[in-house]
């Protein structure tokens, strides 16, 4: 069975609490079991973790490089600055799919850089919880050479 | 049966044809196929159409605010400089996913910038043909009100 | 009996509806009817049309300039990047009056900035449907030679 | 009956005498006179200063806010810079119309830029001293409610 | 014999008629007499139209595509943002020589600016008549491989 | 006969040895064969030469404007910042044309900026040595004042 | 005992009444209370005005230099362009503390640049009529070479 | 008794040794001593950290959301780049107040952008360790409701 | 005996007290004395005066344009962004010089920019008080039609 | 004998793996080895160590500021946006040399941007693995004073 | 006597020839002739030159430095450019004091910069033969230490 | 024995002469003597010359590229805006390294673009004398193909 990594990235441990208008209501371990459903429905396993530290999350990218076949990340706010995480995902070898909650496009004006981006396949960002069951699926479908990477 | 509107933008027509390693070299009716059979898959009516020009993009936008529950659109050259497009977008009252073959952070500087994007509910890029098929997922889950809008 | 053309731009054929909180709430019919009661009130014909296309807006820009003595121009989201207005409106010999219902300074960034306004007499922007009426009063002075161009 | 306040900015004393190829050679006398007899014409009173300083400028819109129920206003230079008179406008209570008898489109870059629109209620610009004139319109028709600010 | 696509785009109708004094006094008709002769001068067959619309320029461009074997586009004011006919020209396979009346470097800034030029083989620029054909030239030199492209 | 002077400037006579994948592999020599012939061919006189020396090309340009009708240059790197070059050419009372074998808009963002352009009468790029042919034409053609300029 | 002048800037005069969701409801004399009370608490003397004109504040800071021992001063709309204010406060060799009622830093993007922060000893915005008393207490700590300057 | 968080953010743990002409000669040892000895006569509970890390400093925030009324901090470097501390910022409900040491005015240009400043109450800077005793007590004045948030 | 006023911008009046490193030790007194001498020297009468004040400043260089053959000013501050002053200069039928004390060019990025300097016959910065010396030279010079206006 | 500190930023793990053909097929491994070779043959002890947290390597930056004589760093991605690296490395009292493998001119743009390197002693890139062993002579240089600081 | 060096940059040998309605009709040999008996009449010795060459300029420039007192250069077109120029003034140990025939604040912007002026003495633009006699004046002044340097 | 040609940019003969504090006080023939020294030790032949002139320094590169095996140039003022000098180093089949005496990351912020590093193969910076023996070195190693290019 292919294997996904999930990574989430800085102060989206507090999902559910910080800015609700923003973000929706629902927690991160709600969105985790989400994940997890419908990694079991289209037949992948996925391994979730988060971090608020930018080293971290360019170790977890790494170890991912070695470990699973695709990476969906949502990098939070290390999206518009991180080129540490831009280099680790150029670095690895396996697909990565960006996703974001919100729709970046429609924030403050410095949301809408990512550094990151480009180095990833695609990104999928706007339809909260939906964008992370998306994300799974596109990287499935770019595991199996069915999307244009 | 829920339904939603695909609307391709300029030069789609040519896909197959223009800068394959861009674009892939699938066709536009290859494409629209491939969304058809999605639809019945998951269970939703599509109806499909392309044009290269601005204002009869507009009249279908406006044309599917009355007559669809959600609009899929890949604007083309349009989602880089059309406000008209983005003020189509923005008066209907049924939600749009913008979606792109390629990953458009990826390539020149002007087409990382999207006019339209801001107004719909969210973006899907980079992954070719899927790009679309995802789009009708969160077009689909938008509808329900499961995707946050 | 001087004529006057007057001309709405993209998406206005959807006013009343399009975000209320920000262009009101009257249809773009209720308009023309004022536009009619106050052009014969000051001894005015006029004749109105609208399009969402540019290059309808381009041959109706010169067909006024064969017809009419003046021209009252909503250009909606042309106004911010279509050159080909603004060519057009400097191609033509009679004076152009460009008018705006909500006040393009107090919105987005990019509205603020007007091809056309350069080419044309002057500009109104801000009243609602008074824009027009102060536009058919500006034309008909231009007309006269009462007020400066 | 309503009454207007109109207000003159910097170097508006020199009209006729300054660069009469951009301002006309109607003196600033002239001006008011026919300011004055279109008053009368619609029904309102009117009011009208000018100064060169920026303080007496705040000074009179402030003074505006107490006595008058809307403000015309041609900021001259202030227009492009001073934060002070929109900071004067968008604290009174009235409604405020920006009024220039130059396009301001049409010049120098610099002057391209206004301050204050943004705070008030619209702008009329190119047309002469029928600028002024069609400004008090606005102002007697935004007091009516009939003009949406 | 080979056969060459020219297109003029918007308000290129009104030569003659616009600005003269940028322009020339001649006339679109009187441009294309000049140009079919000095096809026949040189050997090559021309298919000559203009249109005031991108979506239609677009069009042509793809027929031409399929039709001649060279373009030779004015694409007047789209020259500055259709990102739409740039595709267009980038997805035919056909050499396209961009030409100009008027030195576009000697002009508004907004002017110096040409999205389509770098996805054509050259541009030829502010030679009048002269300009459209010297781009015939070019466009029978790029077909022969004898000009670079 | 009329005489035009053609000048090369820097690094132009490394011709077909610098980078050929961008310049093509014809030498200088060769360029200038071809130049001699062309210009035998519509019957005027040419005089070339070829500096690396910014100000040996000011002086050229000034010898030009009293020796010969017209100027045909390439300014090579100096295109893009020599403001003396430019004064050199807006000094002499004889048409330039501008000529380039690259396409300057298809390269490095900073090859698009030309300083000297807005002073020539037009400019030729992006056709290798059939620019410079063009060129000759070009210049021949505002000598006789059938090209506007 | 020691002496600092306090200087409220353009349209200060109307707080309570100005924007009161922005400034907050209290006046300015309310404000001057708490601030001649505090003042009382910590030991100093304090001399207070306003003005809304930007000669007399430069008249008043170089009263300032002359007679107390520090300044504290709300620039108000100047902050953001005065380099008159800047040039006189930087000539005066007492402290200056500049202070802010709202945070300029979350409000429009011309508000976030202070031409005179640069010459300020230091600078507190944010905290309302508090700035005010924090400001007092800075200066005293200032002038008794306790805060780093 | 109400609780404060102060948090130093990274080098600050050099303080004295780090350039001494821009930060002054005392260590962080006695700021913090200053900063408790003050923290006991305005009658607050402080509690105190530095780090070198920004993900440290992330989750330190969001403690600080747990277990205190208010945060007092100092980025440092962070200051000008770090969204993810920002987000943090803006997701604890408790408020914030930063603070520097020197006046980030005076300094290198891209040190007066603070991302973390608009979600913060306010700021204060420039006053040496005087920073931090009058950001307790704006933060003290902000739990009480005194200070404007 | 020809006229020529001068005009001191604002905190001139501070001379040889503020920032004697920048403009020196000489007081403004001492400068008039000078200024009259070298008047005296030279055989024209001038007419010198000091304000802070902008709105003083624009009337006296339209009291100036009435009373004087030319204008010498050093607008001080308000030489990078008084438009309102620029419009006065140009108002006014008199040739004028800009001079400054310390040469412009060397100092802070925002001092080299004059907004007064494009409407003036020209400037001399950077000599000390001989730069309004020279600016009385200049002026005289221009008065007798020697220099080029 | 002198000892020098060598510091390779976020990613250099991946070395030999990551994008071959930007950054060559030699592991880190194998660049450490050579490095201590080289100082064995100049003379100088090295101590080694890699991280791709920021914070760490502030630590670190500050550790070798007590331990050694002077540092060798490669900040990697954090080359271009870590002001906390920058901080770190002004305050420590050691030369440090900023060395790259590749030649950071010769890439992206935003990797041309250098925030670490003006606080630097210098830069040395583009010389893959010897541009360590020549970032080693410079700081040996700089400790013995031969080499400017 | 004191000596002063007279330097004219690129194309100033074509004046009276070259574009006359912007720089007079008077030669360079004229000019030469009053700036040597404007040297006789204020006691200096003067020695005057002229190049199109850069290189020279920097050469003469260097030679000036040695039997010189004073240097009066007009840059010409490099003023906006040559920071080699630059180099070469801010070497030499004599003061400099850099003149223009015309306004250059008039003119094109790029004609505004001058990356010269921060390294003279000062700067005089815009009276004609003027600016030179007072360049000299200026010259006298700083050798004789009257003026500020 | 390889051969190595160094080149000096423009006013590099005036070293230890011109600004001391930057360029620190030995002179260029030291500088050449040194060079020559280290050369012998490392077994390379150099051969050294120095101009003022861009067109002499094209030259020079140019017969580098036919004498010698690796070019070590310090283009001084030139690096900042020579294009020519680029296109020289990109059209020659030798390798380039860039050096400079002062850290050009810690100067004026137009020092720190240097528009011939992307074509060089590296570039070394900051070490005074130094920086040219590590670019033998550099040289030298890419000759024997042990760095990286």
């Amino acid at each position: 069975m292919m294997k996904i990594r999930v990574l989430h990235g800085p102060n989206l441990n507090l999902l559910g609490v910080r800015e609700p208008d923003v973000y929706g209501s629902v927690t991160l371990e709600e969105i985790n079991s989400r994940i997890k459903a419908h990694a079991k429905t289209i037949g992948v396993r996925v391994e979730i973790s988060q971090s608020n530290s930018e080293g971290e999350l360019v170790d977890a990218i790494q170890e991912a490089g070695e470990q699973a076949e695709a990476l969906v990340i949502n990098p939070g706010a290390y999206t518009h600055y991180s080129i540490a995480l831009r280099d680790a995902i150029s670095s690895v070898k396996i697909p990565t799919v960006e996703v974001h909650l919100s729709n970046i496009y429609a924030r403050e004006e410095f949301r809408r850089e990512s550094v990151t981006a480009p180095v990833c396949a695609g990104q999928i960002s706007g339809f909260g919880v939906t964008s992370y069951l998306l994300g799974l699926e596109a990287a499935k479908s770019l595991i199996e050479g069915r999307a244009k990477k």
